[in-house]
Formats: structure tokens, C-alpha cells, sequence
């Protein structure tokens, strides 16, 4: 006998837990859909090749490779070819998986390329709370050809704000900020080494966890050397949060005014003036977008805009969505320029995150059954399974009892269960042609005629619980 | 530059076939769902131990192992443990997962415990047209706890009716057989011996390739030696098709009454009995279920009711949807008894099928998106967001064009890209308060006010074309 064990480090759930998760897939996709998103799905591995070309470091240690047992037995036997690794390896993320399908497939695309992808991705780290080796990814980006306007960088906060609106896990606001304005500002100050520019970067994200005298000593101490009155400068520019639309664009403003000419800086804040428009026009309520200027994310890939959404009651969740413009989707397969921009919710994190903060209350949570016909009289079976038959055709989603057993005990399974209603055909239903409903959420009972519960039912189901 | 390459044996699709592909996804789902089962997903690896207990030769061999970089660089150091195996492995199926979840979590789980599961499987076949390494599949399960009524065996039938009816690619039918049966009928013949059954019954399987005159010689001959009037009973046997559900109730009695009094016979016959009836009680046309005494299925897993599905336009695809009733899911994890019934629906390979044979037509399919919203003059660009964001707030699928470009191309795009609306939105349409809407299906054309753009767009989207 042995033992079953889930492998450690992923997000196994229940079937309740599923439900709710499911949902919560289903709003992501229907959101990207609703923003004219087309879908793609992936293998889930790559040519090891293809897969490892622009890592290093880190993640190439954390890649999964995939043999087969042929493969795997070539190795032992020392007949395999001295390759630098297997063949296949499990995708680490989407974006490098986007980037070989709009090179391979360019010539069948549509650009701008509009599409969403909602997969597993995997990375071999120390399995820790919280961390996984599997989860989730819906992406969404927009890849041009040659050029894509920075209109499109609008659309992401209003993805972003659309599906937050529905998943309904309290107040949320959508950070922005924009990499040409960092650069800009950081040449300004004399910080015009992009290895320079990311070191200093690199600590100025540390500044929540260690405190700004930790800054101000680390940037002004051995390594860095930068005068104080820059670092103060730098402290005040990084706590820079904007409060409504206009106030957004009078910081702006006072950031160029204030600005020694860096064309990048200039050219940053217009973007970001153009983009913070259209996120207005796209309506988007000025409460929940905000510009904030120590935003920076992936610091060798984004090249403009950059976004990063947080839930305001939870701030310790830290970003649930984030993402930013790109200048080259494919570069390292393909010479076409495929300039981009897109978001990312890692929604197993999320799921975890919110079931530990007790906004997911999965157990509780409402079935995707919603009727059961329970079997009150095994004579009578014929008619019930009739009736569970009107229900699915009616489009309704019905478990029927098939194992029989005490009214009482299958009422008390629904209601476990999270099935809401039970329709309920005794022999004086029958001999009524009636059904007898309980809403178990409401505690409620009424009697109906039989051709008419599919109608009552979606009435019922129609209308929110509050 | 490295060549985009997908790997090969995968089933990479492109936008429009994806669209085509989720929505048979959504099909299926939405089908399993409308019969009372809960979704599970499980992780793409299991440990290798766990996932390698009942397998062995071919499945084995064909097992994918996944190894991080750490673990293959111990083996190729030489400092790995000396294990059989990597620590992981993918999933080949989504039964040995379903029997690991099952046992794992049996504490926490109702039973009978109805559940789905659409993921993909691996297998590290040699690839050839039409043989996957990666693919879908969609398996829907009932498991008891110590025992499930046959009752729940004409379940499956009527899901099957369901989903491919939904999926809408032509009349098909619903074989159904008994493992007990077919025993009975052997035992009767003399057969007892399990491996002289099963070895007679892979030369039985063989019979629509090489004929009846081969099998005739193979079973008469040195390694089975069977009499000849017994080989004749077998071919007779095995040709039993019924035509309707008297006609399948009769063809049991004769079978019964031809029964040399084997009781496995006649449990098989009087499993097949009830499970026709509920099927017909369950609402499935007779037409489209038939008992097929050919049908053996999984000779070692399958102890009783068996099914496949045929088109009956293409029988050259073989059986798109089988499965069958067992007698303990996870003997191999669990001391409990777990018998089950379930079917599986394959559907990379379906999808590939109905392909090949013209009954998918991916690239000419309605897009997820409903509606363009063209440029029409850069100068109303917060007008035209203003609308793409009304209609996506009425809940339909909207792409707006940000980049500009003729009105004729835009209007191209949308036709090539399978988009069936156009809202314009013009300086007279702004100046009127009204929407220029285009059907591009019905090469029709009409103008609504603007506050009524989305309920129109409603009910034209809520018409069938044809």
C-alpha cells in the first residue's frame, strides 16, 4: 500500500474550494474576453532550447526539465548525447511561451495581437508557505508590430479595474508609474549608469522593510556615494502617491517643472499624462487609479508604463496584478521589432492569500449544484429521474439521489453541501402534479406546479441572495 | 536567434481554433456541471511513487519525469540517492489522480462523490499524425464508499446525450455492454480461465480489421483450440447490435434464455436491464443508445456496465467518449472500497479528428469578441472609449481600435477576424446621439440612439444566424 501524498508545493483544493476558485477563473476570463482578448493555450512544456534563452541565474535553476523513462535510461547508460540538458522543459511563465507563439505563428497573427492565456506555470523552488512550484497565470497582453501606440497602455487599468470590480474582494487601486520617468529622474540626479540606476533602484524598493534611515545611509555611505541632499531628493520623489485625477497630472507637472530637461523624464511624463487620460475615458473612477512614483517592477523588461494593483484594506498581500510596456516581445527568435504591453494575476497566490485573510469562505461557499432530487420513494424512481431530466433541460444544474436513504439525511446533505434548493416529488406530488421546493438558504418551502418549476426556478435563482 | 519551434506531439492552436476549442471546453463543462458534478483539478505532476504503483510495461515506458536543475545535476554528479525514478512524474491519465485524491482526502469528501476533471494528460509516445504527448481530457467520475448503485452506471449515458448533442457534430450512438456478461457467456462456452478470456477477447477485437474467416483460424487453431461450433457462437455473438429499446430488452432475454446458467450472465443481463430503463427514464432518445456485445473496454479495470460513443456519419473515428463501471478506484492507496463509474471524452484528439474531417471550421468561427469599435476620427477618441466602455459594461465582448487606420480596413480586420458587429461612431453619428451599428454576417446596416446601443446589440446577438 502506499501512502497518497500530494507533492509539496502546490494548491490542491476541495471541491468547494474548487467552486470558488473556478469562479474566480471564470470572472478573469470573462474580464480579458470582455476587453476583446482572444484566447491561446500552450504546451506546458517548451524546447529546453527555446525555453532558456533569455534566463540566467535564478529561474534557470528553478526550471523543471522533462524526460521521458527512454531518455531517463539513456542517461544512466551513458548513451545520451552530451546535451546541455534534456529536451523539454515546463514553462516558467507565459511570456516567454507568448513570445515563441507570436514568432513562430507571426505570419498567421493579426497585430496588434490581442490575447489572453490562463495556465499553470512551474518553478522548482524550496517549497515554503505560500510559495508554490505550480500555479496559476492570466495574462493578458497587447504585441504590436513594429509600433504600438501608448493608447493601448490605457487598457490595462481598465481590465484590471473591471475585473477586480466583479471578483468583489474590496476596495483596490491600481498603482502607475512609468520607467522613462524613473530613468529620467535618476539621469537628473547625476545617476545616469543604467547599473548604476538599477543598484540605486534595488535599495530604494527596500525602503518599506528597512526604514528610510537605511536608505539614507546605504546611498550615501562606501558603495554608493551620492551627496544627501540627492538622497533626500530621491526619498522625497519615491513617496510620491497622487490623490484623484487632477492631482495626478499637477504632479506631473511639478515633476517636470522641477525636471534639469532629461528628454526621458519629459517623454514619461507625457505618456503617463496621455495614459491617465484615456484611463479616465475608459471609465475608470479616479478613486481607485492613483500615480506612484516608486513603482519600478521587472527592472530589465519594462520600458514604460508599469502597473501595480493593490487591495487597500489588505496592503500586506502586496501586488495582485501587475504588468507594464515592453519594447521587444521576441527578440532572442525573431527579428521582427514586437513592441507590447500586458498584465499578470498570479491567481493561485491570490486564492491562497485571500483564504488566509478569510475573504474566501470556500467551505461555505454555494455549490455549482444548484437542485437536488432527493429520492423519497424508491417506487417512484422513474418520476424523479423525469423531473431531474425537466431540470437539466431547463438548464438547470441537478444531482439526483440514486442510493436512497432518509429524507432528513439527504436534506442535511444539500444544505452541507451548498445546493440550495430541493425539489421534492412524494406521492402527493405526484398525484398533484406538483413539486414541493425548499430553499435551504432561505429557509423557505412552496409548492409548484410541474410544468411550471423550471420557470420558478430560474425566477429564484435569478434573484441575489444579498 | 533561436528558431520559435513547438515541440512536436502537442496541439498548439491558433486564436480562432482556440475560440472553437474552449467553447466544445465550456460544452463539456457546462454539461457535467448540468448533471450535479463538482470540478477538481490536480497538480500536472504527481510523486512517482505514488503515480507508478499499478502501471507497468508500455504506460510505464511512456511516463514523462520531471527533474529541477538541482536534482539533475546531483544525478549527473553522481550524488542522487539511487532511486528507480525522479521524485515526479505527469500525469498520464486523470484516474490514477482521481484514485490518489480520493484516498488522500476521503475524510473530507461526500460520497457518492460526483466529480470532474478537464486537464491534460502526457504521454512520451513516438509522435506520429494524430497521436498526442499532450492532450485533454475530460473524465466525470461517480465514486461510492463501499458500494454505488447500478443506477448510477445509466448515469453516464444520459451525460454523454447531453454534451454531444450541446456540441452539435452529428447524430451519434451510445454502445453500451456488460463486462458480466460477456464472462458469463465465455464461462458458459467452456472459457474460464481470466487470461484464456482475455486472450480470446483481444483476437475478438480484432475482428473488423482482419475478418471472420482470421479469426475463425486463430481461435480454432493451435493456441486457442477452440471447437468450431463454439467460435461460431462467439462470431454470432459479438455481431449483436439492438435497433431500439424493446428490441435491446429482447435480445437480453434471448441471451438469458440461451445461457448455459452462468450467474454472471445473468447479473450482467439484469445490470444491462435496469441500466436501459433509467437510461430511457433519464430522457435519452432510443435512437441514440444501443447494446453492442462487441464492446470489452479495459479488460483488467472494467468489472461491469462498458461504454463508447460513435458518429454515426463517421465511424472511422472510432469511440469518442467511453468508459465503464469499476470495482475499487484506489485498492492501491486505500483499504476502503471505492467502486465507481465514469467516462472520459478525449478531447485534443476529437478536436484534431473533427478537423481533419471538416466538421470544425476554426478559422471561419464567430470570434469571443462581438463588437469592433473603429477609429473613425482620432479628434472623438473619448467618445469612442466612452462607447467601447458602455457596451462592456452591458456585458458584451468589445475591441476598440487605438491605432488608427482607413475606416475600410478596420472594417476588413473585424470581417477576417470573425467579428460580427461594428459600432461607428462618426462626428454626425456624436452630434446626433446616435451609433451607426454594421452586421457584417447579414451585410446589414442600421442607426439606434446611443443609450440604446447595448440592449439592440442584445437581442441581434441573441437571434441564431440561420
Amino acid at each position: 500500500m502506499i501512502t497518497p501524498r500530494t507533492p509539496s508545493g502546490v494548491l490542491e483544493l476541495l471541491p468547494g474550494e474548487q467552486v470558488a476558485f473556478q469562479r474566480m477563473l471564470e470572472a478573469i476570463r470573462a474580464g480579458y474576453e470582455r476587453f476583446g482578448f482572444l484566447p491561446i493555450e500552450t504546451p506546458v512544456f517548451e524546447r529546453s532550447d527555446v525555453l532558456l534563452t533569455k534566463t540566467g541565474g535564478e529561474t534557470e535553476r528553478q526550471v523543471y526539465f522533462v524526460q521521458s523513462t527512454g531518455a531517463l535510461e539513456k542517461v544512466r547508460d551513458g548513451a545520451a548525447e552530451d546535451a546541455a540538458y534534456p529536451e523539454l522543459a515546463l514553462r516558467f511563465d507565459l511570456t516567454v511561451p507568448l513570445a515563441r507563439y507570436v514568432a513562430e505563428h507571426e505570419h498567421q497573427l493579426t497585430f496588434p495581437f490581442r490575447r489572453y492565456q490562463m495556465q499553470r506555470v512551474y518553478r522548482g523552488e524550496r517549497p515554503q508557505r505560500g510559495r508554490f512550484r505550480e500555479f496559476y497565470q492570466c495574462d493578458v497582453d497587447i504585441v504590436g508590430k513594429d509600433e504600438l501606440s501608448v493608447r493601448h497602455d490605457a487598457e490595462c487599468p481598465a481590465v484590471i479595474h473591471t475585473i477586480f470590480t466583479d471578483l468583489a474582494i474590496g476596495p483596490f487601486t491600481i498603482q502607475i508609474n512609468n520607467r522613462k520617468l524613473l530613468r529620467g529622474f535618476y539621469e537628473d540626479l547625476g545617476i545616469v549608469d543604467p547599473d548604476r540606476q538599477a543598484a540605486v533602484l534595488r535599495e530604494v524598493d527596500k525602503l518599506d522593510k528597512r526604514g528610510e534611515d537605511h536608505l539614507r545611509t546605504t546611498l550615501t555611505g562606501e558603495g554608493f556615494g551620492l551627496p544627501a541632499d540627492v538622497v533626500e531628493q530621491i526619498l522625497a520623489f519615491v513617496q510620491v502617491r497622487s490623490d484623484g485625477h487632477e492631482d495626478a497630472l499637477a504632479r506631473l507637472a511639478a515633476v517636470e517643472a522641477a525636471s534639469g530637461g532629461s528628454g526621458a523624464l519629459a517623454e514619461g511624463v507625457a505618456e503617463l499624462r496621455e495614459v491617465l487620460t484615456l484611463v479616465r475615458a475608459l471609465g475608470v473612477p479616479e478613486s481607485d487609479y492613483r500615480l506612484n512614483f516608486s513603482i519600478a517592477r521587472g527592472l530589465d523588461y519594462y520600458t514604460g508604463t508599469v502597473y501595480e494593483t493593490t487591495l487597500d484594506e489588505h496592503p500586506q498581500i502586496g501586488s495582485i496584478c501587475s504588468g507594464g510596456r515592453y519594447d521587444n516581445l521576441a527578440g532572442q527568435y525573431t527579428r521582427s521589432r514586437l513592441p507590447g504591453v500586458g498584465i499578470s494575476i498570479g491567481l493561485s497566490r491570490l486564492f491562497w492569500q485571500l483564504r488566509e485573510a478569510g475573504l474566501v469562505e470556500a467551505s461555505a461557499g454555494e455549490s455549482t449544484v444548484q437542485v437536488l432530487v432527493p429520492q423519497v420513494d424508491a417506487a417512484l424512481l422513474d418520476d424523479q429521474l423525469a423531473l431531474a431530466s425537466q431540470l437539466r433541460h431547463g438548464g438547470i444544474n441537478t444531482e439526483a439521489v440514486l442510493d436512497g436513504g432518509k429524507l432528513g439525511k439527504q436534506l442535511r446533505y444539500a444544505d452541507r453541501a451548498g445546493i440550495r434548493f430541493v425539489a421534492i416529488l412524494g406521492p402527493q406530488e405526484v398525484a398533484d402534479g406538483t413539486v414541493t421546493l425548499k430553499d435551504l438558504r432561505r429557509q423557505d418551502q412552496f409548492t409548484v406546479a410541474r410544468d411550471e418549476v423550471v420557470s420558478a426556478l430560474r425566477v429564484e435563482l435569478a434573484q441575489p441572495l444579498v
